[in-house]
């Protein structure tokens, strides 16, 4: 498997600064996350405060940087991080099309809202889940909740219920989609709790609960901590210092995620530091 | 006089990107420093991995910047600042062409290489001085010394020679000056090092010496630890947490002066930081 020497999670300012500075520097860039950068660039109306960007939409802003991060010469892969493991000498990265390794990871993933449902955290692991593809195989004649909040997760619905008996699908966006077959879809289901009984996981919304052996959440984001395990937070945010390392080696965070002022002008700052970091940490390990 | 919410040392990218940031937010700025962006911005070739600015050459680079700050409304004060002083509730801003107040300061003058004669620490405020008008009134039938690194310290020469009874200029750039009267001009001189003998300070060059009262040198910049008495050091640096806060209340760094990497997008992202900074301390002082 190639390994790459920096792999970036985020493709807003922050991501996207990282990636540029690390292919000045002749590293070999992995881009995690989507294209068209982070909505929340593109839906900003104009962002006044950008040095040397004065006055721009969001979406001129957006598009200005990938177009930037392009000439650079700098790809996004479209895929979506489940969980980032330290091996020690590099990172696994396990994402929903497969897995990757590098020798550094920078967390640029920014700050959508993510609050857990009461019992989400409690049961990650032992019935929650946020990876219908990576877990598909253990649900054979099993039954399955996905939560998605997304179009994109449709696929995902439609790979896990080829092995699953069955797949209750409850979309959190507006639903245009053609599941069918054994994936039940259920239209305006706003999940408030989730429980463990008797072996089964229970979901509760307002007027209705569902029952099945696993409950798939897929967010756009994961909370970093469940990310990336035994990542240390301050708050909702990942603890850097400031060079933007974690307290786990050859890993660090820019932008969003590692605390206010959420600023495209930080995040892009922040970004650089940690990929200039991150090119330091590879040299000094190659030279030791 | 009228007191600044923001007074801001510098016009890098770092001082530019606090000035429109606190512009922004309805801030009173003070921007000092010189019109033309830093020569160091100006003078670089080509800057990659300013995100949103690809391939830009660092003259097109600084004048983007100065129209950005110009378009937000930020005026340059062209003045050079000899001492910062906290007095509790403001700071008192000693310039060459007078003193200014501000509620809050922010240090992002960068790091022009600045090493101290030997000697000139040691004998600073007892011989040694770095702002002639300041000093001028006690220099009245007096001889000095000024090593002088720009044109635009010749009007200073001329202004300490109406008191003074003789002037020793050095310029330790290109002289095509006409200073005379009382000022002898002595081209390439470069000083070596600085002491006091018999109540008397001594300039020493390679085949050469100055005696006079007092020596003054004029450099673009002053020591951080000079310029702020008081000023917690890293090193060469300005020591600042996260939030750009320096152990002085109210009083921010933000850029090159706070470390490592020596990057545009970098110094911008932290002028941005600081300026927030100084808003949110404004406003908490302001509620109390």
């Amino acid at each position: 498997m190639e390994r790459y020497d920096v792999a970036i999670i985020g493709t807003g300012p922050a991501g996207l600064e990282a990636a540029i500075t690390a292919k000045v520097r002749n590293k070999s860039v992995l881009l995690l996350g989507g294209k068209g950068s982070s909505d929340k660039v593109s839906k900003a109306h104009t962002i006044q405060n950008y040095l040397g960007l004065p006055d721009i939409a969001g979406e001129d802003m957006a598009k200005t940087f990938l177009d930037h991060a392009t000439k650079m010469g700098v790809e996004i892969t479209e895929d979506k991080v489940n969980a980032i493991y330290s091996m020690g000498q590099y990172f696994a990265i396990q994402c929903h099309n497969g897995d990757y390794e590098a020798s550094t990871v920078i967390v640029a993933a920014g700050m959508t809202a993510m609050k857990p449902f009461p019992g989400e955290m409690e049961n990650l692991g032992r019935g929650v889940s946020y990876c219908a593809t990576c877990d598909a195989a253990l649900y054979k004649g099993k039954t399955a909740i996905i939560v998605a909040y997304s179009a994109e997760d449709e696929p995902e619905a439609e790979f896990l219920a080829e092995r699953a008996e069955k797949v209750y699908y409850l979309p959190q966006y507006e639903y245009a989609g053609s599941l069918g077959g054994n994936i039940e879809v259920t239209l305006d289901v706003k999940p408030e709790s989730i429980e463990m009984k008797d072996g089964q996981a229970v979901l509760n919304a307002k007027d209705s609960s569902f029952t099945a052996n696993g409950i798939f959440i897929l967010r756009e984001q994961i909370a970093p901590s469940q990310l990336v395990p035994g990542l240390e937070m301050d708050g909702n945010h990942i603890k850097v210092d400031r060079s933007m390392a974690t307290n786990i080696k050859g890993l660090f965070a820019a932008g969003d995620i590692t605390g206010a002022p959420y600023q495209y002008i930080k995040s892009a700052g922040e970004g650089n530091v940690a990929a200039l970091s991150a090119v330091s940490y590879l040299n000094s390990v190659k030279n030791n």
